[in-house]
């Protein structure tokens, strides 16, 4: 057996392993009684450190030394090479800062839960520090070994070979492009008529009817997959089982269907991901930021378009009985395409969104390096809300306590929503040029030639490539910030 | 660090692994897309080989000749017997035979789905054929290294310390008792009033609502488990997060009434086992005829009692709306009293259900010996049932193709569904007589009294002692015949 076929049964085992994670995290995000918990955590532990016990077996180098030599077809160098980057993030930590990051994560997002309910940040405070001095720790660990800075070693985790000169380059522009942007789309907006929400209540089965109908029009395979629900919707699962989350609210069917068509997005690149590669890491999802762009491109670039609401609407019309004005064309436009600054990120438009996101990678990185003392980080949220979208959070509960990222060691993570959203418009752009007549079809509710480009030109690719470089080979340009430019201000300017 | 810690730290991951199994395998049940099958097979295949290396680690073998000769207290002692019978279970079989073993069952199981529903007990048999050859390879295996006979080591999987000689004196008891009993009580029935089925239909959402009422006067705790619908009813999960699962017909409901409560019987016999030794063997269930003794007592000898069915009447009648004659006390009584020999064991009465069973206990002792060569199963079925219950299956789907055991490579696992009976009758005399006044309890809805008796005397014992050391302790005697008998005649020939 070559080198490269130990590794792959290695990292095929792990594969299943974490397959067996993914269903119980979402089995406990779902499904789980509250008393089953401190089992499930222990279940998930023991899982995760067998998995991590298998990567940093010696084997695992002396079979990488030995696969870099072998002759490899171009994705079988590419799986090496994305086995390689798992393997150095796994034995840059030694087992015991894993333990106690897991540990210190685990309990923080206990008590943030609590700090958040109580608005009482002091009270996360510790617990809090903990954690970003761990993951400073283990960035730091990383940073020796990858040869980057400290947070591009943590982004690495999200966004493979992503470094804080690309986040710059693309932040700053969106930087001096959105807040006077955001001024003329309000100015606009409160000069125009404005919108109505439908009056409810809206039954839970009927909301979920015309979510379930939604995904299976865009390709959804039920067969592989199911749509539950929960507090904070998610996409779970694996591939060959991918398992959708929506909530629902009684009084406004806008939000469920949204978040359904988001999750949607994320779904279909799962379970679009190249079977014949099933289990490798290069037949995964390329990170976190394509991830987004597909979710954002369902979500954000096709279903308020307005070829997507002239689709929909008779649908939700005819599902919840709907006539009269606030059911009309325009005024669900309209609702759709508000924009409006305020002081939760998941609760934001695609415009300010950006700017929620431009804030929290500014205080992680100073959180990271210490520059920001844990205890002024209240203050700086709200002078930065202030600055970048011109509101003033009332306390803690709405601002610097909203997010679990950080009280999960999730550092790193937040630039992706934002890339995603980029790379989202630039994805959508190319795939209404190379189709033609892609809004005529999505008014039919035809979505085959728009699934089928995503799932060739993005899903099927896998790790094979990175980030930029599907981007360039589907839209002949690395990320970049034009396309979402040019798609804010047509929408919210010009439509 | 004693040899009897490190067995206990060992023991505890191996547990935790299979509580992330049970988990797995309820979703399987329960929820899992059908697309999901092979991946879901993939991740239990792992977990199972994982906790069975964990079991073979020649490290085992050594920390259990040391621990058995640690100083130990009583508990800590019958956890080291109980390591020692689950280790050498798994020592005795090689990992060829065990990986042949488990790829065998799984596709004989899938192939006895599709040859039950075509009634094709020739498509069965070359696949039932190699699951038999490997489980009595497997059998041999362990009664070298028991010293047991080969059936006798199959047994020791499901019951411990059971022995053919113990089950050959039970079921020549029952063999003489029954037939001639079961003619009486025809005879009575046939002499008196027939009783007539409610007509539906019944909402499934008011039958599992009356399901869950009763749960939670049982004690059952929701904070720990739920109640889910599958096309088997099972109990699944872990002590902590047991799950339930029952099925609705919509034309009758008593069948999903007296299924959740059977399943109630096991859950909270997992429920009550003792936290302090969880995750070790002796804090587990005893053995199959100790759970099923549970649920049985609960379906058979609890919930079918003319005191449980005075309080649960009203109940019905409310929830379902229910009036007239159907619907009373005698008639729902009758209904629940009826007894008749039928082809489908699961579907059987009390008094004709060990007749069932004595049947497969006599060919599965000749399947495993080769006394009886597969071919003629079919006709050795019909045989027997015409023999000990006076029917004959029109068909071998309701003949020798109805039950999933052999297909699934469990043999020996039979005979506790009856011993489990025979200790519901026990166990529930013993009550009756400890508590005094119980079917007055009974009638008010009032189950402390019971279930506190059934936690101490045995969930709460755990493995710590055996089966026969659990019911002479409880009720004076070992498992024997007089109650059930005693049982069956108030019941059906008295009452």
């Amino acid at each position: 057996m070559s080198a490269y076929s130990a590794l792959e049964a290695r990292f095929r085992k792990r594969s299943i392993l974490g397959g067996a994670s993914a269903m119980l995290g979402w089995d406990n995000a779902v499904i789980m009684p509250d008393g089953g918990a401190e089992e499930r955590a222990e279940q998930l532990a023991v899982l995760g450190v067998m998995g991590h016990e298998m990567m940093v077996d010696p084997a695992i180098a002396d079979f990488l030394d030995a696969a870099e030599t072998e002759e490899l077809d171009a994705w079988q160098q590419a799986n090496v090479a994305e086995m390689r980057r798992q393997w150095r993030h796994a034995t840059a930590l030694d087992a015991d800062l894993v333990e106690a990051l897991s540990k210190a994560t685990s309990r923080c997002e206990m008590i943030w839960r609590r700090a958040r309910a109580d608005n009482d940040f002091a009270a996360l405070g510790p617990s809090l520090e903990e954690v970003i001095s761990l993951t400073r720790q283990g960035g730091q660990a990383k940073a020796a070994a990858f040869g980057t800075s400290c947070y591009a070693a943590l982004l690495d985790e999200y966004e493979p070979g992503c470094t804080e000169a690309e986040i710059d380059r693309l932040f700053r522009d969106l930087e001096a492009f959105l807040p006077p942007f955001l001024s003329a789309v309000l100015e606009k907006q409160a000069a125009g008529p404005g919108f109505s929400r439908p009056g409810g209540p809206f039954a839970e089965d009927t909301q979920k009817a015309v979510g379930l109908d939604l995904m299976k029009a865009l390709g959804f395979d039920f067969n592989r997959g199911r749509l539950d629900t929960s507090h904070h919707p998610f996409t779970g699962g694996i591939p060959d089982d991918v398992r959708l989350t929506t909530r629902y609210e009684a009084d406004d069917f806008t939000q469920s269907l949204m978040g359904t068509l988001h999750e949607t997005g994320h779904a279909l690149y799962e379970q679009n991901l190249p079977r014949q590669w099933r289990h490798q890491p290069v037949g995964a999802a390329r990170g976190m930021a394509l991830h987004e762009s597909q979710s954002l491109l369902v979500e954000m670039q096709l279903s308020r378009s307005p070829a997507f609401l002239s689709y929909v609407i008779p649908k939700l019309q005819k599902a919840f009985g709907g006539t009269g004005p606030d059911w009309e064309f325009e005024n669900l436009m309209r609702l759709y395409h508000h924009v409006e600054p305020g002081f939760i990120r998941v609760d934001a438009d695609e415009v300010t969104y950006p700017l929620h996101v431009i804030l929290r990678y500014r205080l992680e990185k100073a959180l990271l390096s210490g520059d920001l003392p844990l205890g002024e980080l209240p203050g700086a949220w709200n002078d930065g809300m202030k600055e970048l979208l011109g509101v003033t959070p009332p306390d803690d509960r709405l601002g610097c306590l909203q997010d679990i990222h950080w009280p999960g060691g999730a550092i790193g993570y937040f630039p992706t929503y934002t890339m995603g959203a980029l790379a989202a418009a630039q994805f959508y752009n190319a795939a209404e040029q190379a189709i033609g007549t892609l809004p005529e079809q999505v008014e039919r509710g035809e979505f085959t030639a728009l699934t089928d480009w995503l799932r060739t030109k993005v899903h099927e690719v896998g790790s094979s490539r990175s980030t930029n470089q599907i981007l360039e080979a589907a839209t002949g340009q690395p990320l970049g910030t034009e396309a979402f430019k040019a798609h804010l201000k047509r929408r919210y300017l010009t439509e």
